[in-house]
């Protein structure tokens, strides 16, 4: 039971946050289309772990990323990416399939991702990420580690082994079908593993492909029947409603500006993650997570310079 | 036997080439570098069997193109593009998954593509790949139909009637590893297909990739042992060697200013191709390719705006 006052207490360990997953070269379109018109394509570090790992090492805490790249021109620049940083490459892993890649073309109504998937889906339970596992707080992912093989299994054993270390599993359900492994019902499976996992942070979008369409605090329920320990539904501009399964508390947004969404849900996380490792009770490490979210969606990009966890303190007056 | 006075006696047919394969998306950098450090990227149309029939149809040529891309917006992009060109698009197939993609690095030493493969290797036997096989004088591929299953089992369909009716078998034997299926023998398959084939066309680096290093004159046995009928090896600017079995011709390149070599073997299969469907003897239609080759090799880009098959004939003086 996460009690809002309580702090989470974490075993001594010398990592907080392994985020385990997708590392993506992202191609976005120079111009706007809706159907990839655009002649020219930029080229963007992507991918969730990474995003949170560069993060939360700007707020003052110690991340990992474990991930797999290919050992291709595209997965050099990725790699070298993090260690400008100042993110530990150990877990990186170098495979013979090509560099992970999705293609998106700039748009003003939706934009509908092409996914090039190589390396990410062959990450490998090395001795490296088992080590890992031994020496953090928290483990991260997205269901992109989930919805194919071999990767799947690979986090089977991650998920078995923080639970066995006493890792925080934290997961973002972020399910989509366009992703997942043909001819697999990927929301049953993502379903089948929310007992394993303490804290969720679904969007609405999330929470339907999932369950369907229903009330937020319905959504709530059905995640929390599922054994998650924490649950916290994301309403865009409406803010979030967080669940521990005895009270439900709402959190307003503290964006004002919003300039570009993109890592708006990354920023989050890293904010309540940075909190919670500092020892901030849960309900202050949520208030964290929506500062950072708000200070992230003034500027254009999915990570932006970050001030050190304190700062938010006084600007959001949290 | 291929006489080089002799012409190639064609079955009365309502279409000349049929090329079947790869259709791509190539990334290519904008600045120079080893090493992706570029970061836009322009998106070009690609693939050779594409590049042949756009070449033959700007020739005055009858061409088809059977090629799978994916249900996305760069499959619609390829799509259009062909239409633009004029060419039925009947036999382009539309799949699941991604439209195949190689990201290129623009480089003045030897580029390193990144192959994103993803549509092309799903061609399925259709029923109207079937029935372009019935009213095609020629038939084209490359190596990378035969290098992933499914679309491997389609061309050994597409090689048994094409053969069956009549149809010149063309083949372009541009191995090389890294587009093979990982743990299988690519050298030993291409050369287990060779006795269906008519024609081929290998540089001196793809022959050396199949047999290992050795002279001209041995690459060129080797290719009409396997039961090839006529084999076109291409010596850079040193022109072509080529022999039926029985006499060995040396062509000189007629190329003088060289701005990009991209596209120059598909434009020399292009001339060669629309001479022979015109009627011209085998030696003028092995010049028309040398000609129309050279002509390409001045403009940047793999197809270029070209002239009527006739003009080449003034121009080159063939």
């Amino acid at each position: 039971m996460f009690e809002f006052e309580d702090r989470v207490e974490f075993p001594e360990r010398n990592l907080d946050i392994l985020t385990v997953g997708e590392m993506l070269v992202d191609m976005i379109s120079e111009e706007y289309g809706d159907s990839f018109e655009s002649r020219t394509y930029r080229k963007f570090f992507g991918g969730s772990p990474s995003n949170i790992a560069m993060n939360v090492k700007q707020l003052g805490a110690r991340p990992l990323v474990a991930s797999a790249v290919g050992a291709d021109g595209l997965g050099h620049f990725l790699i070298e990416h993090l260690k400008e940083a100042g993110i530990d490459t150990r877990c990186v892993q170098q495979m013979e399939e090509s560099t992970s890649m999705v293609v998106i073309t700039k748009s003003r109504a939706t934009p509908i991702p092409i996914f090039y998937r190589g390396a990410d889906y062959q990450l490998a339970y090395t001795t490296e990420l088992k080590e890992a596992l031994e020496r953090t707080k928290i483990i991260h992912f997205s269901c992109w580690p989930l919805s194919r093989k071999p990767v799947r299994q690979t986090m089977e054993e991650v998920i078995r082994d923080a639970g066995r270390n006493g890792v925080l599993i934290c997961f973002d359900p972020n399910y989509h079908p366009m992703l997942w492994e043909k001819g697999e019902d990927g929301a049953l499976y993502v379903k089948s593993i929310l007992r394993h996992v303490d804290i969720v942070k679904p969007s609405e979008d999330d929470a339907q492909r999932l369950f369907g369409p229903d009330t937020p605090e319905n959504q709530l329920r059905k995640f929390l029947d599922l054994g998650v320990k924490l649950v916290i539904l994301t309403l865009g501009k409406d803010g979030a409603l967080v669940s521990n399964g005895k009270e439900t508390v709402k959190f307003d947004t503290l964006a004002k500006d919003v300039a570009d969404t993109t890592g708006a849900g990354d920023a989050f996380w890293s904010g309540f993650y940075a909190a919670l490792v500092k020892g901030y009770p849960i309900r202050r490490a949520l208030k964290f997570g929506m500062a950072v979210s708000a200070y992230k969606l003034q500027y254009m990009g999915a990570v932006v310079d970050l001030p050190k966890l304190e700062e938010f303190e006084q600007r959001y007056r949290i």
